[in-house]
C-alpha cells in the first residue's frame, strides 16, 4: 500500500510502498479514506535529530477516518464497512486518566512505548491504518469522512479546551479566540454553539479576521501590541472570561494574559513556544493558565454529536496520497485555508 | 471446579463442579480469592419465574478478587500473579457513558447481552472467574484480597452515591445515612474520610447503631416515625444537605425526604421497593431525589486507594466455598454483621 | 397613588388608592414602568383563609421595574432616575445562602417575616413600591422595562431551572419543554442560547406548540398519555438529559419521569400540584428529580445580560393599571398569550 | 481611643489616639477583641511613597473580631453584645462577583474607592472599628474571637485556595504546601480536614517542618533545589494534583511547577514576587496555575464553621495594643510562631 513517510531528519516527506497490515487478537484494520494535515507535523519534522522522540521512518497522519475493512480475533460491537473516526490520543485503557476516557493524559503510555497514530505509531496517511482497539474507533453516523475528519484534532482539541471554561462563559462574558487558522476557526464556531459568549478573535492576517467573521466572530482585532488595549475597550474595561490561544508565541501568549478578566481562563494551545508568568499581579487574580493536549474519547464523540446538527463547518482542501507532500510545502507556506485533507484511497 | 450456583427459581443456591473455564482473545482468567455475599443476591432469588431476567443456572457472586492465572491473545499489561479486584457492573466500552468510564450506566450492554458477573453472566463465587476485558481489573497493590473484596460493591455504591453529593458537604453540613448494615457501615467511614459533615447513621437495631459509631456516625438515631423530627432537631431545624437511604422502603424514603434541608440531595439506594415524590412542596426546595446505581470505574480506583490509606475497615466474617449456603441462610436471617466472603481457594 | 390589592379571601383583585410609600435608611423608591400578571398570583388568590399565609389587603406584583424616584440615607451607588429591575425573592442578605446570592433559598426569611414584593410583602403593581435594599435593583443598562419585567420571573425561574443541568446538555442531548405559556416559551429560547442540545417543546394545546416552533422548539408532540413514547422515538429510545415541566400537574410530572435518560434532571416547577415519585426502577438510574423555585440574584444578572444579547423575545401583552383584573381575567381563561404586563404609570 | 497606625513611608508603626467613630446608617460599630498581625502588613509598610496606593495615615489590622457596640439607623439583624468576625475584602455588593458573595473580585471597589479595613480604610488594630455594613460581620456562634481572629484571613485564604482544588483531591491524591507559617499551617490542617489526600510540606526551616507534621502533614520536605526531586520519589514520579505556595518566591513557584501533575492545580499565594512560565511543556499539561485574592463572604462562613468542629488549631501569640510595634519587630525577624494577635482592649 502508499503510505506518506517522514523518513529521515531534516528530509521532506515521501510516499512509498508498505505492506499491508494484519489485525492481531483485538485490533481493527482501517481502509482510510481521509487523513489530515497539521502544523504540529510541520514542527515534529523541523525538530533536530538528538531531540526527535520517535523512531523513524514514520508514517504520517494523526487525524484518521475510515471505513472497518477487518478485524482480528476479539473485537465486538463493529462489522465491516462501518465508517469510523480514529480517536487519536491513545492509552492504556486502564490508568486512573484512561478509567475516565481520558486517554490524552493516559500515566503509563510512555513507559508501555503507546504512541497516536502518526505521533510515533504508523499514522493515517496511508491506504490501511491498523488501530490497536476498537473503543478508539467512533461512528460516524451519517458524518462525511472528509469532512469530519478535521474534527479529530482540530475540532476536539479546542473543545477540550473551550469544555474546561463553559462554566465561566455565561451570559455577558467574552471570549478571546488568538488565531483563527485550523483550530481557531473551529474554536469560533464551537463558541458559538455552545455558549452565549460574545466571540472576539484576533489574528494577524486580515483575510483570516474575514474568514473568522464568516464563520460567526462579533468582533475581530489585529493581533498585534495593541491588541490587548483594544480587547479590554470592548469589553468595558473587564476583559475576556476566556482566552484560547491558538497560536501560542511569547507575544500572543503577552496578549492573553493581559485580557484575562479576573477569575478568568487562559488555555495556551498553540506550540510557538510561548510561556505567560504567573503570579501575583501578573495577571488578574485568580485568571487560571493552563496548557491542555488534545481531548478525551467522550469529548470526540461530543465534537462528532455536535458536527452531526450542523454546527461546524469546517474549512478543508483536499488531496491525493501522491499530493501529500505538496499539501505540506503549501501549509508550510501559509497558503492553506481551513484545513488540508489527504484522501489515501481517493 | 467448584461454583456456587442458584439453579432454580425458589431453590436455595448449591455448590456444584463445573468445568474450568479458557480465556479467550482479550480475556483473563482469575483464580478467586473472595467473593461477596450480598443482599441483592437475595433479592435476585426471590424474584418470580416471570420476572427473573437471568439465565439459569446463574453462578453467583458480584464482588470478586483473586489472582491472575492466565490470559488469552491480545491482552497487555497484566502479569501471571497479579492480585486484582473486579469491576463488576462491565458495559461495552464504547459507548459515550463507557467512553467516560460509567460502565455501570452502559447504554448498549442490554442490547448486546453484556452482564455482570454474578448478576447474568457467570460470577465470582468459584474457583475460576472468566473476565471480558483486562480493564475491569484493579490492582490491588498491597491490599488484602479477602478485607477488600466488598469494597467492589458494598464500598463502591455508596461512594457513588456519596461523590454526587461533595459540593453539598461543605464545612458546617449534615450527611444522614440510613441502614448501618453492608454499605451503610461502609458509607459512614467514607464521609468521615472525604468531609468535614457531621454524620447522623440512622437504623431500626440497637446494635447496628454501636457499629454506626463504632465507625464514626457523630449521632445515631432509632430508625422509627419520630427519627425526621429527631434529626430536624440536631440540625437546629435545617436538616441534612445530604442523605443516603440504604434502606429504601417506603418508611426511610419518607424519612429521607422529610430531613433533607433546601438544596439538599437524596439518594435512594437500597432495594426495599420505596418510591419518594417530588414535587412542589413535598419536599424542601431544590433537593435532588436520586435512584442511582453501582459506580464507575474510575470511582472504583478511587475507593482502592482510600482503602490504602488506612481509612476503611470493612468488617467481615469468612467462609469456605462449601459454607456459601450457610452464609446466604445467615444473611437472609440478618444475623451478618458487616459483610460475608466466600475464600473459594480457601 | 393607585395600587391593584388583593383583599379579601375569594374576592378579585381591585384598583384602590393608597398612600405613597416614603424610603427610610438604606430603602429606594421606585416609580413602577411595569408589572408582571402571572400565574402564582392566581393560585394564590385561590387559597382557602385557613392557608394563607399572608396578611390582606395585599399588594400584588412580584415582577417589577422602573425608575428610581429616591432613596433613603445610606443608599450608595443608585442615581435618580436609574431604569433598573426588581429582584423578587428577598431574603435576609447574611445566611449561608444568602451570603452567595441565593436569597430564593434564605434560611432566615421567614423567621424575619422577609417577603417578595406581591407575595408577602407590597407588590410592584401600584404606582410607586418601596424596595428595602439597593442590591435588589439590577440596572436594566438599555433593555425596555415594559418588555423585560417578565425576565424577574418568567425569565429567572427557567434560568435557574436550567442551569443545574447545562453540564448534562452537551452536544447530542436533548432537552424536553412541558408547558409551552408564560415560562416555558422563554425556556426554549434560553435552551436555543444556552446549549447544543435539540428541544422539543410539549403542550396539550396546537397553538401553543405553535408558539413553540416559533421561538425555537426542534420538535413539538402533544402532551398526551402517548407523549412519553413519542419523545423516547424521537430520542433513538435513550430519553432526554434534562425535562423540564413548567405545569407540574400529575399527568405532566409522570410524562418527566418516563422521559428522563439515565442521569439525567428532572425540574418540576409548574405548581400544579403533582410529584414524581423517586425509586429504584420508577425512573431511569440517577435521575436528580427535584422542585426549584425562581433564582439567585447572579442568575437575574445573566439572564438581563442574555436578553442584552437580543437572545431573548418575550411575548407580552400591556394593561393599564386599570385594567389589572381584566388582565387576570384573561389569564385565568387562558386567553393570554405569553405574558400579561401591566403600566402603573403608563 | 488608641489606634495603630502607619503614618509616614518607612516609618514603624505606632499606637495613636484618635476619635472613637460613630455608625451612620447602616453602619456597625465594633468593639475589637482582637486583632491579626499579617505579613502582609509589613510587605505594605515596605512600598516606596511612589507606589503606595493609600492615604496616610493609616489605622492598620485586616483581620477583626469584637463584639457590636452599636449600629446606625436602617440595621437588622444585630443586637449589641453579638461576638462577630470581620469579612475583610468588602465590595460593593452589587456587582456580578458581589452578587455571589465573591466580593474579593468586587468590580467597581477601585472605582467607588472601597477598601478593605487595614488597607485603605481604617483598621481593626485599634479599640473600635466602624464596619459599613451589617453582611461583613459573621456571627462567632461560640469561638473565641482572640483564637479565631486569624481565621479570617490566615483561614480563609488558604481556604478560598483550596477550595478550588477539591474536585482534584480524591483519594490517591497527593497536596503540596509550601511554606509552613501562618497561612501554611492552617493550610495544612485545612487539606486534612476537607479532603483523603496525602499532604506534603515543604519549608526552608526544620522548625516550620516539624510544626507541619504536628499539625497533619504526612511529609515534610527540606525546600530546597532537591525538593521536586524528593517530592516526584515521594509521588511515584506522578507529581501533586494540588500544590499552594504560601512563600510565593521565584524558586518556590518553581518548585510548585515541577512538582503539579498532569491535570494538577498551581496556586501562587505568597507576595514573594515569583511567576511561574506557563506554556506547553514549561508544566505538564493542563496545569491550571493562579493566583488567587482572599475569599469569599460564604467561605468564611464555612472556615468559621470548621473550626466550630474541633478540626482547625491556630498557633497565635497574644499582644496588648501598646505592644504592637514590638508583634511587627518580631514577624519581621521571623520569630513568630504562627500567627500574632493584638488585643485592643485586652
Amino acid at each position: 500500500m502508499k503510505a506518506v513517510q517522514y523518513r529521515e531528519i531534516g528530509a521532506a516527506p515521501a510516499v512509498v510502498t508498505l505492506p499491508e497490515p494484519e489485525p492481531g487478537p483485538g485490533q481493527v484494520l482501517l481502509e482510510v479514506a481521509a487523513a489530515g494535515v497539521c502544523h504540529s507535523d510541520i514542527a515534529l519534522m523541523s525538530w533536530p535529530a538528538d531531540q526527535f522522540p520517535y523512531r523513524l521512518p514514520l508514517t504520517l497522519g494523526h487525524e484518521g477516518a475510515g471505513r472497518v475493512a477487518g478485524f482480528g480475533p476479539g473485537v465486538t460491537g463493529l462489522a465491516e464497512g462501518d465508517l469510523v473516526a480514529v480517536y487519536g490520543p491513545q492509552g492504556c485503557g486502564r490508568c486512573a486518566k484512561c478509567a475516565e476516557g481520558k486517554e490524552n493524559y493516559c500515566l503509563d503510555a510512555a513507559r508501555l512505548g503507546i504512541f497516536p497514530p502518526g505521533l510515533g505509531a504508523p499514522g493515517a496517511m496511508a491506504e490501511y491504518l491498523l488501530v490497536d482497539d476498537a473503543r478508539f474507533l467512533l461512528p460516524l453516523d451519517g458524518l462525511d469522512p472528509v469532512r469530519s475528519v478535521p474534527l479529530t484534532d482540530a475540532g476536539l482539541t479546542p473543545y477540550h479546551a473551550i469544555k474546561r471554561s463553559l462554566p465561566k462563559l455565561v451570559p455577558g462574558s467574552t471570549a478571546v479566540v488568538i488565531g483563527a487558522g485550523g483550530l481557531g476557526h473551529v474554536a469560533i464556531q464551537l463558541l458559538r454553539a455552545l455558549t452565549p459568549s460574545r466571540v472576539i478573535a484576533l489574528d494577524v492576517a486580515e483575510e483570516k479576521l474575514a474568514l473568522a467573521r464568516s464563520v460567526g466572530a462579533h468582533d475581530t482585532v489585529l493581533s498585534d501590541e495593541r491588541a490587548a488595549d483594544r480587547v479590554r475597550e470592548l469589553t468595558g474595561g473587564l476583559g475576556a472570561e476566556a482566552v484560547f490561544d491558538f497560536v501560542g508565541a511569547q507575544p500572543t501568549v503577552a496578549t492573553a494574559g493581559a485580557v484575562a478578566a479576573v477569575e478568568g481562563d487562559v488555555s495556551v494551545v498553540g506550540l510557538g513556544g510561548g510561556a505567560l508568568p504567573v503570579g501575583i499581579n501578573t495577571t488578574a487574580f485568580d485568571v487560571a493558565v493552563a496548557a491542555p493536549y488534545w481531548g478525551s474519547r467522550g469529548e470526540l464523540r461530543e465534537v462528532l454529536d455536535l458536527a452531526r446538527t450542523g454546527a461546524l463547518d469546517v474549512h478543508i482542501e483536499t488531496y491525493g496520497i501522491d499530493e501529500a507532500p505538496l499539501a505540506y510545502e503549501r501549509l508550510h507556506a501559509r497558503k492553506v485555508n481551513g484545513r488540508a485533507v489527504i484522501l489515501p484511497n481517493g
